[in-house]
């Protein structure tokens, strides 16, 4: 044996048995040789599918071939493709369960409710219900629960010629046949072949001398995806090693999976600085999102109550000039706008790049100093603007004042709060544009209504 | 013949001259046989290579081998990169550009001034010159200004067998030897096989017949590069040819560029958003920042100051009350809230998702039946708050209704304003929040003040 395959593997198509226990829509419902159109991809069809009704996309799944159908599920959104499923007849799921790649069939699963997940690994072969059950264990949101287990191993004994020729005899298994990971006889992971790589080595030569001294990039199994994403992003690998705490290697991630981790990691962030849930999206049901953002807005609003009370402090001096009132809000929200900026090229940063402390505190100096130069400009201008407006040069002294000190708050607040969160612990995104427009407003109306206090009367 | 490559081809290595004109870093000015530690990868050299000084950084790529330098300086940040090259010398710079891979080179090379690439393309071999102007031609937003011009092409006459002796000839030269791209006598592309398809295919085949009936996704060369992203995350590729209006092969983008300008789509969307560049980062010099951002904290101080106006009109109001002075920032914060959560989930899914009209104002609906459901909720809570506060029942009434209004608004214009942006041509996230933040302060400040001149004098 040239090497070896983890032992998980997928079990030949079954032939519909037309047991179709528990299907909410049953095959007699569909109209026969009713015909799905063809498509390119299988991301095509699952566009296809989701514009469907709920009768028709289950229908439509039972008419095609099994493997069509695997794929088209692998891509239909997680919300659809778990409506499907329960609707399908626990029979015809597993079908098409079994003919999918673990990770995708596991990503399904996980969302599926207790009861319909059990009744359909229950169906599965011996081998495949093992597989999926060993990657259900895991975190979904870990490194464990994004990998695939079909790997192709490689012995360090091994010469070049043969791991070429067991590659080629797993070729037709894989989906993904790019690398082939080297262990040594305690099954660690030592090294790792590209295709390219054993094409290229020297006739002859053992496998184990070909890896000699390699690093091998790998990721713990409890990290967290997005973790994983980075790295395979930042080496532009198509495929990462999951290993244990022992070096053990456990499975792969592969680039297609990285590319949807990106895109969620990007929503998450720009969903989190104003406070919704990280992973909602519009098909998200509605009261569920009421539900997710309702804790945001009423810190959001226990916190404009706390800018509120300093507005409060100053109910006097507002009652004798009630212009104050009418330009209070523009330094509040010039400086949020300030601090916003430095907040999404920070949060952006973070997700990109890593960064150390001289780094982090060099970019917070930088957004300070963007911060006084456009203060100034904007303060002259609005200094100006109010004296003109309110025929009382002290007004735009006050405005033009605050102004600055504000702007150059919120530069400041909005380079800080990512990386004051990431050192506590937190997601540098979550809930940061809340609390930066806490501070921007709170000080700005303080030091407006201070200043025209003192300025003024 | 079995196949061909395109005529572009790295030049061998030229040994270094010696003569380092126009170098602001001499040779003679860096230390003999400084050592550069030794990283297992070029990302991690880059890393180390933007901590030093750019002396250092010069040094370093000097002393390193030519063809780690190459592979270090398409990791290096393109301000760093542009730096260094500059600094280098002209024979030093051609001489490791030579090296790296034809769409690097020209990213790179795209940032240097005039003088400085003119220089360098000098200095490059003839086969070399020729390819970089060739890309340099190309927007560096379009697919083309992204592709990588080695392909590996097959006439569609030939056999499996031919081509995989083909192909195996040159994954030497070739950084992603994965896909083979069929042509007909036209050289119009006619089908892909990846190298598993063609280890798959019944031997003698004709690579014709092997992919008689496939539709080939591609791109046009003059399609925005993101759209190449897109179209690259959406099916999984590795590569997605680039073609001419004709069809004919221009060359391929490859999914470690893809991942690179997907960070930079979710990036641009965040930092579009509030208005800054969207190609802003933390290396960014900071007048750069503050000429770039300057023009939307202006456009915001014209919002901000028409929503001062409408304020203005209930001066009196406010002279008389002044309370609503101190509640009436809540309501526009709040509403702005809600906004913005809309805001983010919709642009979002305009990055990730194709969007029909019907799917698109449904999820404005969605947003709406959100906003009334927070909306209801925040505004029985503030109506008790303001209440108790004031001791005034009739506040209390004001407060709710206004917030309740505002915060339907709010969420039916950040469920739009993407939409509208979109439908007029425009970037759906820029400066999306500026526009949103004018709408519920305005309105905000409006619905307050209107209900309390109506209810309360």
């Amino acid at each position: 044996m040239a090497g070896k395959t983890s032992t998980t593997k997928l079990s030949p198509v079954e032939e519909q048995e037309g047991q179709t226990q528990a299907a909410a829509v049953s095959p007699e419902d569909c109209p026969k040789g009713s015909q799905v159109p063809d498509f390119a991809h299988p991301a095509d069809m699952a566009d296809h599918l989701e514009n469907l009704s709920l009768d028709k996309q289950v229908c439509a799944l039972r008419n095609m071939p099994v493997e069509d159908a695997a794929d088209a599920l692998a891509e239909l959104d997680e919300a659809v493709a778990v409506d499907v499923l329960e609707n399908l007849g626990v029979e015809d799921a597993a079908r098409i369960i079994a003919e999918m790649a673990p990770d995708d069939a596991a990503d399904v699963l996980d969302d599926l409710d207790e009861k319909h997940r059990d009744a359909v690994l229950k169906r599965l072969d011996r081998e495949d219900f093992e597989e999926l059950r060993h990657l259900l264990n895991f975190d979904p949101d870990s490194a464990a629960g994004a990998m695939n287990t079909k790997v192709i191993l490689l012995e360090s004994a091994f010469s070049v010629d043969e791991a070429i020729a067991f590659m080629r005899g797993e070729m037709a298994e894989m989906e993904n046949p790019y690398y082939a990971y080297v262990v040594d006889e305690r099954d660690v992971l030592i090294g790792v072949l590209s295709v390219r790589d054993l094409m290229l080595a020297r006739p002859g030569i053992i496998v184990g001398d070909a890896v000699a001294g390699q690093t091998v990039i790998s990721v713990r199994y409890d990290a967290n995806r997005r973790e994983a994403a980075g790295l395979l992003s930042r080496y532009n690998f198509l495929a990462l090693p999951v290993v244990d705490y022992e070096g053990h290697i456990m499975g792969v991630i592969t680039y297609d999976d990285i590319m949807d981790i990106m895109d969620e990691t990007a929503s998450a962030d720009m969903l989190g600085m104003v406070g919704a849930d990280p992973e909602e999206n519009v098909d998200t049901p509605w009261l569920e999102s009421v539900r997710g953002r309702l804790p945001w807005l009423m810190i959001n609003m226990v916190n404009s109550a706390l800018s509120a009370s300093v507005v409060y402090m100053f109910e006097g001096t507002i009652a004798q000039m009630a212009v104050l009132a009418v330009l209070m809000p523009m330094v509040a929200n010039q400086a949020g706008n300030t601090g916003q900026q430095a907040l999404a090229v920070m949060i952006r940063q973070l997700a990109v790049e890593r960064f150390d402390h001289k780094k982090a505190w060099l970019a917070v100096l930088r957004e300070a100093k963007i911060g006084v130069a456009t203060g100034v400009f904007m303060a002259v201008a609005t200094f100006f603007g109010a004296w003109v407006f309110t025929r009382d040069i002290r007004v735009g002294l006050v405005m033009g004042g605050a102004l600055l000190c504000d702007m150059l708050l919120g530069a400041v607040a909005g380079g800080s709060i990512p990386l004051i969160f990431r050192a506590l612990g937190r997601d540098p995104a979550h809930a940061s544009s809340i609390f930066l427009t806490t501070i921007t407003d709170g000080a700005g109306f303080f030091i407006f209504l201070g200043l025209a206090t003192i300025v003024i009367f």
